[in-house]
């Protein structure tokens, strides 16, 4: 490090790269700069708060642009509240940095800020730490009393749908580590898909009180569907020809590989919604107004455990969800 | 790690250690298990959040026991909210961890939990990731509306006082370096005081009302001083020789290292407040009701920087603050 970087001080380097939250953001009474942010929960809203962690090595690759990861960072948080249906307001960052390198921040700064900025998040609060390249975001949102989106909600005979499409992340994230500099467009599209997810933040807030249950598609459909079945104490029955797959995905793959990442990998951040068959088509028209598709892919069913059949048969998916310790 | 380790996935993670927190707390809607936690604001308050990473070999020591980084990794976000004035409700952790080591992680959690249960601070999320060891903790607490204690409120005239004694943690953590197994009861005492501050968030409730600026002294005293002057837009007189000194302190440190790390050695977590003379009394004798001394050791003044004397003669501290990227 240069002898100008040693004297960055936590607050300066906030500062210098993440100046334009700063200025008045909506509920914000104080912002960075003092012992901890001051900040106005709308009268009649629920605090909604989540933390997602990056890690180097384990959720980007060593080329990943300091764009990408201070994109995904808080993607990945935004993509919470929009499995809780809430309206994401503020964010802090704990970022820890084996050294202050300008460009990389402000690239990093960068990819954080434009997604922010889209999403109207203030970032409110950070700390700033020497030490192997970890990315720590919490994120805070608030949602109307009562109105969240939990994953307990669910109800037998609800239609399990989702939005856009599934394994586009995976597979770009394949293709970054074997073929990074391909001129195929196919692999751009699913390099972009894994590099700068898209949170369904709109989705989320129009499926509330027309969706019983969602979470977010994170470590995998075959990895989080148990969790939204445990939670509601659900079984399901997934036809497993439905689930949908991008022109790009279909470009690039041969069936069986495609079939095997939208079921298994991790990282498109798409919502994974039960909706009772009387809301389904208010629900699928309001997605379309957001220029998103939303695909029923099976149903909830009293009971437990899944039943995965492709074309009416029986099926076994091979791959298992990601896992952090795994 | 044993192949038990390998399957333990990120809730089991957090359920089968940090699981006393799950038992309904105050203001928890809905807490870990969802894709983020609901929470409930009291009316009339306001939300007060910051964040605070502690990274393994720069915050704590090889030697530092599983125990004591659970409990500074809370207690230096408590420290924020008593800086604050805030009354601290839920917190978040971001667990970095090179492997699921179940002696290790009890110990965290024991070090955490106990301390969150002293100040009914309820655990409401977490992440838990593979990598490099690194501790982030969120904290949100709420606040009467108005009544934060922010950096910016110091007036010239006002008092500044300190709570408790200054340098013990640095000689500490001096200690815990080269005499850990030290039987002198002074040494074992300012070692404590490394391992295990206290956050004196009951003074930073008390001091509503009372004090017009605080913040924490995390980094030492001259580190920290001119941030609060900053904020305030003025300067300030220091009396050195009236810092607060613990006996157990002068017991093993000559006379000038007990001074220098008094001025700057960081981690003692007590409060630096601007108290209006008027307000001294009363504020002095609250502080004695929660069994805490303050005491006062200089004045802010109208311009800006810091004059330091000793004994009446100018003084030059020769320490720096802590700075993250120093």
């Amino acid at each position: 490090m240069s002898s100008t970087d040693e004297r960055l001080d936590e607050f300066e380097l906030i500062r210098r790269y993440f100046s334009q939250p700063l200025v008045a953001a909506d509920g914000v009474a104080l912002g960075i700069g003092d012992d901890a942010a001051l900040l106005e929960v709308p009268q009649g809203e629920q605090l909604v708060a989540a933390v997602d962690t990056l890690v180097a090595g384990r959720h980007f690759l060593p080329s990943t642009s300091a764009r990408s990861i201070g994109h995904r960072a808080l993607a990945v948080n935004l993509s919470d509240m929009a499995a809780m249906g809430a309206t994401p307001r503020w964010a802090t960052l704990a970022l820890t940095l084996p050294e202050a390198d300008p460009q990389w921040l402000e690239g990093f700064a960068g990819g954080f800020l434009a997604l922010a900025q889209q999403h109207e998040v203030a970032l409110v609060g950070g700390d700033t730490t020497r030490g192997p390249l970890t990315v720590s975001v919490q994120i805070l949102g608030t949602v109307p009393h009562g109105t969240a989106l939990r994953r307990d909600g669910g109800k037998a005979g609800d239609l399990l749908a989702v939005s856009g499409t599934l394994g586009d992340a995976g597979a770009g994230l394949k293709f970054a580590r074997e073929t990074p500099l391909s001129s195929d467009k196919s692999i751009q599209q699913l390099i972009e898909r894994f590099d700068f997810p898209a949170p369904r933040v709109r989705l989320g807030v129009t499926a509330r009180g027309l969706a019983s249950a969602a979470m977010d598609i994170s470590d995998g459909l075959v990895g989080d569907l148990p969790k939204i079945l445990h939670a509601s104490h659900l079984g399901a029955h997934i036809e497993v020809e439905r689930l949908p797959i991008s022109p790009a995905l279909r470009a690039v793959a041969a069936e069986e590989e495609v079939r095997q990442l939208a079921l298994g990998a991790g990282d498109d951040y798409e919502l994974l919604l039960c909706v009772p068959p009387v809301k389904w088509q208010q629900l699928a028209d309001a997605a379309r107004q957001l220029n998103l598709t939303l695909n029923i892919i099976g149903e909830l069913r009293a009971g437990s455990g899944i039943r995965w059949t492709l074309n009416g048969a029986d099926f076994a998916p091979r791959v298992s969800g990601f896992n952090h310790f795994g």
